[in-house]
């Protein structure tokens, strides 16, 4: 599918609500788990995602749009939710995200991005030349990439609990 | 973790509202694309879904309350949905999901299960012996798994359009 920025809004903001649905008030057995050793719970992927909107998607596009590839992007810290998130509870990280996606957004709108403008290109630190398009198709993929990641984590709760059935249920594999 | 009934009725009775939020309204490109031949796509996933709540779930409960291990499980068929969902439009699957579902939830509680009840067992046609507690487990666990499968396909509809950011994105390459 090529992308089209209508459609890639049409999952930008559905997020919010696709996460407060999942996580708002869960029990905490289910949103502090996680798959193990080095993997991240619903919490931690909450944060991560707070994170990419303060420090990833939009900043990008603006490099890209205003420097192009004269100016690398600054490399996104994969591990500072760990700091960022302590002392919040899960609904603070609902509520923050919810609130920046709904800036990011805006920012989008504001930016009036034509064609020409997705074909601009600007500069990844290890992936080298990238174009806006591939910027935002991959913020739509981050987001269904994450409610995955999220949904898998909770599953894998119950790997024990459901038995034979195991077999079954490719989730509790991947 | 260990099953308990109103941790697995916290996620069940969640589905519905992630369901509409994910898909409702969605453009077709988004909602009708699968992973390639033989795979699902979000439609299909639906009626999927709607087809566990009237066949699999509330029903084989019932029966292991009722039988126990004397009256095996009818084998459920997995591509029932090509054919039922002939016609339905999305919106139609999310609505009649969401019924099912509280109907189902209604009468998980008409049945008053209490930890006892959890460890009975039922027979499955191909696994064998098998309790309550682990169908339960297994139907939140395939809840979760296909709300997972949902983005994931969804997802894989920008494979290219990422570009290299591909290398960063696993959910395309599950």
């Amino acid at each position: 599918m090529e992308f089209q920025l209508d459609h890639a809004k049409e999952i930008l903001r559905r997020t919010p609500a696709t996460l407060n649905s999942l996580l708002r008030y869960l029990p905490e057995d289910w949103s502090l788990s996680n798959e193990g050793p080095e993997s991240w719970s619903p919490f931690d992927i909450m944060g991560h995602l707070i994170h990419g909107e303060e420090a990833d998607w939009i900043p990008r596009a603006r490099i890209i749009l205003e420097y192009g590839e004269r100016r690398a992007f600054e490399p996104f810290d994969r591990f500072a939710m760990f700091e960022k998130s302590r002392g919040n509870s899960l609904g603070d990280l609902l509520d923050r995200f919810e609130w920046l996606r709904g800036e990011s957004l805006q920012e989008l709108e504001r930016m009036s991005i034509t064609p020409e403008m997705l074909e601009k290109r600007g500069m990844h630190p290890e992936l080298g030349a990238v174009t806006l398009s591939q910027l935002l198709s991959t913020w739509v993929v981050h987001d269904l990439g994450h409610v995955g990641q999220i949904v898998r984590v909770m599953a894998k709760q119950y790997s024990e609990a459901v038995g034979a059935w195991r077999a079954y249920l490719p989730v509790l594999s991947r």
